[in-house]
């Protein structure tokens, strides 16, 4: 295990918190949501339409606000094909380098290089264009202990109870466990927040649709920023590829 | 209208079809998860245990299975302080000037391009590694058309019905609707699955945990990648930012 960390480059722990805690409505009370008259019965669409925006609809009202929406200048032009096919090469080789390593390296990073990762995940699309993210990069070694601390317990909680025997069987050839040594080790833990919702400017409630799938997306394209920061070689060393994604997604 | 016609760079349509329709099993009859005794009440954790993954279980086992997890290379170097930091800006700048455009140009693109861009979007971590993922690029004029006319007609109930009177308003200042003319004009359509749960050597069934998840983080990922195709220069031309991404999410 020791003899992981040394190899471990990755300097950050991505955790995914699923739920709007930063806002205060409660995920799991959820409203009915009004529909004239019952449609065409097709599970797979009303299930994509469900996205924890289907709560209780209070006051909300857009109309009159982003009427006058921003326009901002467009890129149009690409590379030549040759360009092209070379380009998608060396994306693919360097992405494919990435891995869900678990003993991070204390190394220090500039925060700049963090800041800009994060404006990178900030231009995902998302439903409707809402933007239903939050992230929180924490520095403080107090602050991250405290983290990792609510994280082990809740995570004990799901490998002991929650998630099951099939699970956590399923997880057994991955390795991993509830303890995260690395949310010590790591420079910097970017937190990320869906937003199930936020508020106007007028205070009233802006529904946030298709939100933890664009959440989501934008960590795809986190992901993808931080291994940009990586160069594009090998070293002899070996480690588990892809070990369980939880942590650039879920649990916490 | 006609006027974007000419400026739209992108190629490609991203249709995200929400459920395992390449396997036989519906999201909508979901059983009961057996937890063994009531963990503390967590209503967000729980939550975030659930993503389609708590089906009926059926036999299942992984035990035996993928016991010599492959091990493969890792790349430990980063590149410099500086260089980390002008390469973050200079993704951040190209990344940013994606923008979810509904007007496409047919221009063709090599198909190694696209191939090198599924690729790239698979390194993807996903919950338990599962790769719960299905990327069917398709490229035959008929079958666009085809599927043009399920998309809209599905769209078309998502508007009139499904969507109720709020999430119609929050849209029309994006003025989208259900016609897609793009995917008969792109040269390519990817369509992407989520695999509800897959199939392990012996037939029997595999559950994949967070697959919605996971599909999207691909997804961000994929958008990358075709980002990197395109030059860091600006046009002059104007276009919406962002709007509704629902293309590169959800709606079939």
């Amino acid at each position: 295990m020791v003899f992981f960390s040394s190899l471990t480059p990755v300097f950050i722990a991505i955790i995914c918190v699923l739920i709007g805690v930063i806002l205060k409505k409660n995920n799991g009370e959820r409203g009915k949501h009004e529909i004239k008259s019952k449609p065409p019965s097709r599970p797979w669409v009303d299930e994509d339409l469900k996205d924890g925006s289907d709560h209780q609809v209070e006051e909300e009202e857009w109309q009159g606000f982003d009427e006058n929406i921003a326009h901002v200048p467009f890129t149009a032009e690409r590379y030549s094909e040759a360009e092209m096919i070379k380009r998608s090469q060396e994306f693919y080789k360097l992405l494919n380098k990435r891995r869900s390593v678990r003993f991070l390296s204390d190394e220090p990073v500039p925060r700049e290089v963090i800041d800009n990762v994060i404006r990178t995940a900030g231009t995902s699309p998302s439903g409707a264009h809402t933007e239903p993210w939050t992230f929180v990069v924490v520095q403080d070694p107090e602050i991250k202990h405290k983290i990792r601390e609510i994280v082990e317990e809740e995570e004990e909680i799901n490998y002991k109870k929650r998630m099951g025997d099939r699970w956590v069987n399923d997880l057994k050839r991955l390795r991993t466990n509830w303890i995260k040594e690395y949310l010590d080790t790591a420079p910097y833990l970017i937190l990320i927040f869906k937003q199930v919702y936020g508020r106007l400017p007028n205070g009233k409630r802006k529904t946030h649709y298709y939100n933890e799938i664009s959440v989501s997306i934008a960590c795809g394209i986190l992901l993808a920023a931080l291994q940009v920061l990586f160069l594009l070689k090998y070293s002899i060393l070996i480690t588990m590829r892809h070990v369980s994604a939880g942590y650039a997604q879920g649990h916490v």
